[in-house]
């Protein structure tokens, strides 16, 4: 049967979100219709919908951090029942494919071919506005009271979560927390650079803490971010504006020559580069989590030559169906914060408030509620 | 007491060296002069002369690939005495340092700092020519029948080793197989690809055989190369001139979605994100070995937030003075190969000779005879 609600659709780029009512089709296969409880707000929606400038990646129902309950399941379904609490996940896990069982990734095959632009093909949508195909984001597509998923791509969570609290596991603070801990593998006493102080780079934050680095240098150009870096365990903050030196140089002097381990959370190939060349020669590890498509990054092969790597992060390296339901627990037991994220609590219809308030960064994560519990 | 020696010296970039008569002063203190019997051409002294483009880098005597005999020892050298086999380091390993205390890394804070575009600075160069000082390249300075060189960096060496076949192990082939072993980290029954099958590339096929791969893919442009890659356990052979599609397609599609550990031995930014985008995503390493300072690497973002880690090395990560007695004792063992390196044996007088053959790629290693033993 289908459903029709209410969804926040993007129609074209660079315009503001559209509150329209959709048709959402029954879960086909090894599919769960989910209603969205709550969403969170993550620059990589922003990234569509301004930045990408990919034409074909729309009309799109954009969102991919939200935690809802299951409606109904497709046939072959047995893992999910109707009530059950759940997290949508872009990134699958199969547990069946070379990737899912190797130790090394947490990428999935059966996910990453379907997925273009960060949308799904149109014929594996089950969003349908005014007559029309529309896109699901990264397979989610949580700005929508409904939204149908595969198997592969849901996540099981304990029912005692808050599902307005725990939405925010379903990218941002998954993807930050788990660059520090099991991409960048930070290790005890030693000195971290986080460039961009959003939620993922204060979760990326909150990751080196709980690693045990004894020094965590937040880096951002908004100063207005580093009241908030300081609650998840920063212990220096650097605005690359307040220099005339390059950010690499600042840093290079602050510790010594380097930091151990360093981060990027802004998505921007030159703070990539300054991220890379902050990093200690010899043993320097930087990750790459913020995310473009739009241009090269780019260095001198001395810095690699002399001992650096360099690595990126795809949702912190946390193979989902696994990681997510073990973070909403360690959350539960107070081990991560994320109500601390939670700067501003909204309603699905003020989306394009949230929107600009990202864009303008006056807001760390905007938590909506999308549907009614 | 000064030494009057013959040395081949670079007046000046592009230009063939000349056979001079040169003086070298006394080692002072902590320094030891070598009489050097035999030294090895490596691509590194044809990219400081053709490539480079520093011309404050000469005048110079090339030459980093060297073994020979101590003859004397300055004030406080105790390690070395008159008559000891030896192998100049042009990375230095002094054993106090933070970065000789890792073990994460090969570097050594007291040599890097001292050197400027491979070369070191006029006040530490021990050699003089008509009156002029001359540089000391990598400092070491292999092509001259008489160097003087820290104790840092001096490996005292089996004495039953022949001088003129482990020369190679003071830079290429150390490099290439520890680049394999050491910083890709080669695992058994792996999937590797080689770029540049000179002697660090053959030697990174070979240290990737050590390790366990089960399919080494070796890559040149220059198909005579593929013989002598077969002889150290190159399984297939890839020419990109074969083929219109990019070389990472067509290793890609060879391999299933492409190599677990790919190493770039070219020493060209190109080549170098090919290797990066051979590898699979996931897991995929990928070590620049080559060397260039005159262009920055680049690729798309999307390369490592796939999974892919991105490594360099200098002389293949081994701690230079523990690791080349290790390396020529390995050799006496029978357990690496270096003759089958040698294509060609020849004198200093006809270094120019070398080094044109190693430009049209006519050759893989020559050796050439310095001072007699
Ligand atoms: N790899 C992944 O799986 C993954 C997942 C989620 C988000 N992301 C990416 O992570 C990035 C951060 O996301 P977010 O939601 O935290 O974004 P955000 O917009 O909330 O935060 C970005 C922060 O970067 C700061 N910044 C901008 N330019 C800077 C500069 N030159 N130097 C230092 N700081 C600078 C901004 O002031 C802001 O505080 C985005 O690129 C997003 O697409 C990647
Ligand atoms: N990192 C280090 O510590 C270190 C040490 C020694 C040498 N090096 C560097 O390693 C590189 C190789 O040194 P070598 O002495 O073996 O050089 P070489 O000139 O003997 O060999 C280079 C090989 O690369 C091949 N080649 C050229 N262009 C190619 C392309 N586009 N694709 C595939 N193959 C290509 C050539 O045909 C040749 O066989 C040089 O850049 C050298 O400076 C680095
Ligand atoms: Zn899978
Ligand atoms: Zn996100
Ligand atoms: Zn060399
Ligand atoms: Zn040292």
């Amino acid at each position: 049967m289908v459903i029709k609600c209410k969804a926040a659709v993007a129609w074209e780029p660079d315009k503001p979100l559209v509150i329209e009512e959709i048709e959402v089709a029954p879960p086909q296969a090894n599919e769960i219709r989910v209603k969205i409880v709550a969403t969170g707000l993550c620059h990589t929606d922003l990234y569509h919908l301004f930045e990408g400038k990919h034409n074909d990646g729309f009309p799109v129902v954009l969102g991919h951090e939200g935690a809802g309950i299951v409606e109904s399941v497709g046939p072959g379904v047995t893992e999910f029942q109707p009530g059950d609490k759940v997290i949508p996940l872009f990134v699958y896990q199969c547990k069946e494919c070379r990737f899912c069982k190797s130790p090394k990734t947490n990428l999935c095959e059966k996910g990453w071919s379907r997925l273009r632009y960060s949308v799904m093909s149109p014929e594996e949508s089950r969003l349908t506005c005014r007559g029309k195909k529309v896109l699901q984001f990264m397979g989610t597509s949580t700005f929508s009271e409904y939204t149908v998923v595969n198997e592969m791509g849901l996540a099981k969570i304990n029912p005692a979560a808050p599902l307005d609290k725990v939405c925010l596991l379903g990218c941002g603070i998954c993807t930050g927390y788990g660059a520090a801990v099991n991409t960048a593998k930070v290790e005890p006493g030693s000195t971290c650079a986080v460039f961009g102080m959003g939620a993922v780079g204060l979760a990326a934050v909150m990751g080196c803490k709980a690693a045990g680095a004894k020094r965590i240098i937040a880096v951002d150009v908004n100063p207005e971010k580093f009241e908030k870096a300081k609650v998840f365990g920063a212990t220096d903050f650097v605005n690359p504006k307040d220099h005339s030196k390059p950010i690499s140089k600042v840093l290079e002097e602050m510790t010594n020559g380097g930091v151990d381990f360093s981060l990027e959370c802004v998505g921007n190939v030159e703070v990539m580069r300054s991220a890379l060349e902050s990093c200690m020669q010899g043993w320097g590890v930087s990750v790459m989590v913020g995310w473009t498509d739009m241009a090269d990054f780019s260095a001198r092969p001395i810095q690699l030559i002399a001992g650096r790597t360099w690595k990126g992060t795809l949702f912190g390296g946390f193979k989902s169906k696994d990681g997510v339901p073990q973070m909403v627990n360690a959350y539960l037991d107070k081990k991560v914060k994320l109500d601390e994220f939670i700067t501003h609590n909204l309603t699905l219809d003020q989306v394009n408030d949230a929107i600009e308030m990202m864009k303008h960064g006056q807001c760390i994560r905007t938590v909506m509620s999308v549907s009614p519990q």
